[in-house]
């Protein structure tokens, strides 16, 4: 586990800033993560979170001992909205799939924050929280430890990798002109150039630009399902 | 298809910039392409971009229409880089397995580039003539025509998805303290809160950071292949 904030006692102080505000972890991480949706990743800095904070700019330092702590503590903020609803039912099949869905959905909230933790390893106690709920699930199903840490690796992976993308594309100014570039594109493609994708034009036009990640999600956890089911066979991760 | 580039006769100018160098679209990209890497992509404009070409801030603007036709321009320039050494051996699996890695392996070089374009409809020919390969293999290889499409999509949605979230990761400053964040949390993580952490820990510290794509990418295409050999059933991809 990992010590991401100043201990108490080494804040040099505890008194209301210039705008009467008492400081605290918390309201530090809301700010910051609220900034960076509004003005993107590169927005971050402590002399402008110190003034969004009402404080000076060394504030934040008080708190966390450098940017990228404070970035990694975004994430396990991130971690703790995604996880805290979760619970077992005991059908480890129908949970991941809950879990999946409601996890992309909370990091679509924050698609700036979503694409710049995507890829950290926090070491705190959220992460490892979530990381112990996910094995429960799939050992408490009878699934061999090697198989138990795939399906987790591959659960994980796959939901933050469609959240990264996905979020980049909430990011995109004008999302309904790239829809409606590709609507009108594939609708009217070359049938000479482009037999292929004349020939399924209908279907492709049908693209909304909604997320493939559902689908992904019930894939997978099938894949997963027949991993257990062959869970006698000699199957090892580095054989898949 | 979609003329992202302003046409020659309405440019105002065609003679060298201040540095000398007559400006083209693809030394435009070139550098654009440079800048994202090296400064973000926040950190994209005209005045900069004008700046390292040795012309004028406007320049920009007698080649591409906006700026974001600009990032349009270099997703092109992805996408071509990603597709010109395909060529289809006439096994669909082997080919998309073949180019689902090549693909993603190029983004890897552009990790900026490939979270800000990741979502990005172009409709240019370099995109069309990627989406007709895909489908080519796919119909070529007997899948019904709503299959086909569904299998183009969840197989570009996933390369796409790896490459934005792997992406991030290689933008990461100190990856290596991620990575050893990792090993020491989960190597010692107490057997009493986290039971399941702690009987897997061997199989988890094993961790190196490295991508899960090219086993998401093997499992997906089993799940293609699957789909293919139940065609003749009633599978609809919303039954999915």
């Amino acid at each position: 586990m990992v010590e991401r904030v100043v201990p108490e006692a080494g804040r040099k102080r505890r008194r209301p800033t210039k705008a009467g505000v008492v400081l605290s972890e918390g309201m530090i991480i809301d700010t910051a993560l609220r900034m960076i949706e509004e003005h993107g990743s590169e927005g971050l800095s402590a002399r402008r979170l110190g003034r969004a904070l009402g404080a000076d700019p060394s504030a934040v330092y008080r708190y966390f001992h450098s940017m990228d702590d404070l970035l990694l503590a975004m994430a396990d903020e991130l971690i703790t909205r995604v996880t805290r609803e979760w619970h077992s039912t005991g059908d480890w099949r129908a949970d991941l799939h809950r879990w999946g869905l409601s996890a992309h959905a909370e990091y679509m909230k924050y698609p700036q924050a979503a694409q710049i933790t995507a890829a950290r390893i926090t070491g705190s106690t959220a992460e490892l929280a979530g990381v112990e709920l996910i094995l429960a699930a799939l050992r408490g199903a009878g699934f061999p430890d090697h198989l138990a840490v795939l399906g987790y690796r591959l659960f994980i992976t796959q939901m933050l990798s469609y959240a990264a993308r996905d979020g980049a594309g909430k990011l995109v100014a004008n999302r309904r002109a790239d829809i409606d570039r590709w609507k009108n594109t594939y609708a009217h493609a070359s049938a000479e150039t482009y037999p292929n994708i004349a020939a399924v034009a209908e279907l492709l036009e049908q693209h909304d630009g909604s997320s493939t990640y559902p689908l992904a999600l019930r894939l997978l956890l099938g894949t997963i399902q027949a991993m257990l089911e062959e869970k006698h066979s000699s199957t090892r991760p580095s054989d898949i």
